[in-house]
C-alpha cells in the first residue's frame, strides 16, 4: 500500500504529469519546488496553482540561490538560446543545463522524506526529449537511488527508497497524453526558459519548441497559449 | 598537478583540516559554507577565519535552510543530547543527525566545482569519531564519487571527479596531530552544537566533549578555550 512521496514539482509540464501519476497511484503526495534563482521564476506560480490543483498534501518551496554558482543561461548571464532545430538541441548539452541541480534538487527531496517520513521520491526527468542533460538519464537515477540507501539513517534502518522517475522512456507527446488522461490542466503549468517579464512564454526556446511540437503532434491546443 | 578544489568548511576543526591537507596538497582552494538553519550559527564565522587564516582562492557562503523540513537536534526544536558517554554516543544514530545533509553539501559542492572547474571535492567526514552518522562512511563517500560522474556535465565530458574524504580512518586526536603539524590555529574553529547566544561552547554535547578528550590525550591546550 502507498505510503507518503515526496514529488519534485517545478510548475512546468513534466512534474505536474509526474505528479498527477503519483497521485494515481495512491501515494499521500507532498510536493517540493526549489527557487534556485532561475530567470524563469514565474514556473514558481505554476508550481503553486498545479500543487493545489492536484491536492498535495503539502507543499514547500526552498530558497537556494544557485545563481553564486553561476555556469548555466538559466541562472547567470548567458543567452539562452532560441530557434534551434532538435537536431542542434540533441547534439550536445545545452548551456540551459544548470550544474548539478536535479542532484541537489533530489538530495533536498531525500532530506524531506527522511524526515516525513517518505520512501519514495518522484522526479519528471525524461531520457528522450532531455536535450542532453547528463541528470536526466536512467544511469543518473540509479546512482541516486543507491547513495540515497547507504546516506541515510532512514535508508540503512528502516526501508529502501525508491526513486521513481516514470517519464523516463516517454517522448513529449507520451507524457502529454499520459496527463490528459489523468485530467491534468496543462494551462497552468509554464514551461519557457525565458519569458517576458509578465510571464509570457517566448515561443522560441528549446523548451516553447519542444511544447509547442508535441501539442502539434497530437492534434490538440495547448491550454496555456489560448 | 593539482588544480582547484572546492572544500566543504563547517568552521569545526575536521573541515579546517581538511582545508589545510587540500592546500598542502597543492590544491587552489575554494571553501564552501551552508547556512541551513544551524543552531550553531557561530560556525559561520568560524568558517570565515578559517577560511582567511588559511588563504582559500574564494569562499562562497550558500543560505539554504533546512529547517522547513525538521527532523534533527540541530535545526529544530529537539534537545541537544548533554554529558552522553562515548559508548551513548555511538550506540545509534542521534539526533544531531541532519537528514541528508552531506549529501546536499555535496551536491553543492558539485555544483560549484563543475562551474570553476574542479574535479576535487574535499569532505572532512570521519567514520571513527562520527558519532554514528550515515553520511560519514566509506560507503557514502564512494556512493556520491559514482553519482558525481553520472550525474553532470563535467563528469561524462571532461574528466572525473573525485571525492577526498582524508580523515575518513582517523582519529579525533590523529586529525588534531594532523592539523597541529600544518600549522591550523585550532583556536580559530568552533565545535559545539549549542553553544549560548554569546558563542560560548556548552562544553556538554558529544561534540564538545570528543573535542576536549582528544585535545586532553594529546597533552595540548584546546586553543579555542583558553
Amino acid at each position: 500500500m502507498p505510503g507518503n512521496a515526496v514529488i519534485l514539482l517545478s510548475g512546468g509540464l513534466d512534474s505536474a504529469t509526474t505528479l498527477a501519476l503519483a497521485a494515481e497511484q495512491g501515494f499521500a503526495c507532498y510536493a517540493l519546488t526549489v527557487r534556485y534563482g532561475q530567470r524563469h521564476a514565474v514556473e514558481l506560480q505554476a508550481a503553486e496553482r498545479v500543487a493545489a490543483a492536484l491536492g498535495v498534501r503539502r507543499h514547500e518551496i526552498v530558497d537556494l540561490d544557485l545563481r553564486a554558482f553561476g555556469g548555466s543561461a538559466l541562472t547567470a548571464e548567458i543567452d539562452v538560446p532560441k530557434d534551434r532545430t532538435v537536431a542542434a538541441m540533441t547534439e550536445e548539452i545545452p548551456v540551459t543545463y544548470v550544474p548539478a541541480r536535479n542532484t541537489i534538487f533530489l538530495a533536498l527531496a531525500l532530506a524531506w522524506a527522511e524526515t516525513l517520513p517518505a520512501y519514495d521520491l518522484f522526479v519528471g526527468v525524461n531520457a528522450v526529449d532531455y536535450s542532453g542533460y547528463p541528470d536526466c538519464r536512467p544511469a543518473f537515477i540509479e546512482a541516486f537511488g543507491h547513495l540515497a540507501n547507504v546516506a541515510t539513517k532512514a535508508g540503512i534502518e528502516d526501508g529502501r527508497f525508491r526513486i521513481h522517475a516514470p517519464l523516463i522512456d516517454l517522448s513529449k507527446t507520451e507524457i502529454i497524453r499520459e496527463g490528459l488522461r489523468l485530467g491534468v490542466d496543462y494551462g497552468l503549468t509554464h514551461s519557457c526558459y525565458d519569458p517576458d517579464p509578465s510571464g509570457r512564454p517566448c515561443e522560441r526556446c528549446d523548451s516553447c519548441h519542444i511544447r509547442a511540437e508535441a501539442f502539434a503532434a497530437l492534434g490538440t491546443v495547448d491550454p496555456a497559449r489560448v
